[in-house]
């Protein structure tokens, strides 16, 4: 029997592939996670589409209970519907160690993530983007450097950062983002960033120096932020300034 | 009227989404383009799943033609299916611009692309993974320092390449383009490195050495490589392991 992950792409439940449809009838089990990424969608209407019951997970249900998901697919063909592409999570290649450990076949359906996304709907080049990281909620009362540092490693070999925002618990907006950040800021930060929001959705694409994006109404969840590299390409630029309402002075740092 | 970039993920005619499929039902003509990426499946079982007529675009179409594309979705409902997602592509990006100038609204379905998927496939941490490069046919005699280049910049920051392979003429094989850049090599490439080959079809993962890569039968494209970071996390490790036969000596990098 297989485990199989299934992505459901970006938006709703009309964003999964066919492929992934063809794995959903032939499972005995459906579960669903969306504590690593989240669709605009109802388990109802996914339910609907698919023509199966589906059963959320929770967080720990992935984490402490990934031996008994792996047990289980011994027996049956379980499917885990995950949004956006499944294996951008570490802890589902973790649970393909332990499946693999156990002689449990395991299979990916992949699909959108933000990750590729990103260029479509920024106009920026994906050759051009750097590390990615994560602007987690404060732990106490500590924000994490972490972001500031991959900017800055970043900016070092002139690319742009994407910024994922905290899911937990619940979807950080890019005006808190931006204002964390700048909570540990040391001057790096007065540069140009681009606001997204609803990519694969209605999204809202907005390019200002990233301390003005706090300013900005983006909307409903899911919200990311790239910030750029020092220099962008004339191509990135007309992109931004049709799409994003960047400000003139962006063209500065045209290379 | 709409142009509509429709992604058509990895492998073949089952990884287009419901969304995809919806546009294409909607479309007056359909075309697509398969110089930007590609698939592994045809033109007629593509025509078949979608119950329409496909007009493949060569380069020139795209490229020097952009302005007949935009014009005609003045008056139809144009779609323009592309394997991966469609806004990987450059030349994409700039047919928006176009388009807006021109007044034409634009739309695009994302899909997996392996700018995404390369994680899951080699469970190396997405975020770890740094700018993306492409191995070029030689020009003249000459090959491009580019992708060294890039590598070299990658380690500065201690992060993986992703590295594209040209696919014109003819899709390039991990084994020529490790000896394409073993000819500019200035010592940067006695490291590790993962191909990868068909990814979201029947891939094969082989992590070894780079210059050892070219021993190996990686099998029909499209091919992949990824250049490992200076180090590499525990977990990525046993997933190189247990799914990619990486040597024992691999365990050195582990950080």
């Amino acid at each position: 029997m297989t485990l199989t992950f299934v992505g459901l792409g970006l938006w709703d439940e009309k964003d999964i592939t066919l492929r992934g449809i063809e794995a959903v009838r032939n499972a005995d089990v459906v579960y669903a996670e969306f504590y690593t990424s989240r669709l605009s969608t109802s388990v109802e209407r996914l339910e609907r589409v698919l023509g199966k019951e589906i059963r959320v997970l929770e967080r720990k249900h992935l984490e402490e209970e990934s031996r008994r998901l792996v047990e289980e697919a011994k027996e049956k063909n379980i499917v885990v519907l995950v949004a956006g592409d499944p294996m951008i999570a570490t802890t589902h290649s973790s649970i393909m160690v332990e499946a693999k450990a156990r002689g449990v076949e395991v299979e990916i359906v992949h699909n959108a993530s933000i990750v590729s996304a990103i260029a479509g709907v920024t106009g920026l080049h994906i050759y051009r983007f750097g590390k990615i990281a994560t602007v987690s909620y404060p732990y106490g009362n500590v924000v994490s450097r972490t972001p500031l540092d991959v900017i800055k490693q970043n900016l070092s070999i002139n690319a742009h950062t994407l910024l994922l925002l905290d899911l937990n618990p619940e979807p950080m907006t890019i005006g808190y983002a931006v204002e964390l950040l700048e909570r540990v800021d040391d001057g790096t930060l007065d540069h140009f960033a681009v606001g997204v929001a609803r990519v694969g959705g209605d999204s809202v694409t907005i390019c200002d120096k990233f301390y003005r994006l706090k300013h900005h109404d983006f909307g409903d969840p899911l919200h990311s932020i790239v910030f750029l590299a020092k220099t962008i390409h004339i191509t990135e630029y007309e992109f931004l300034r049709e799409f994003a309402n960047a400000p003139e002075e962006l063209y500065e740092i045209v290379e």
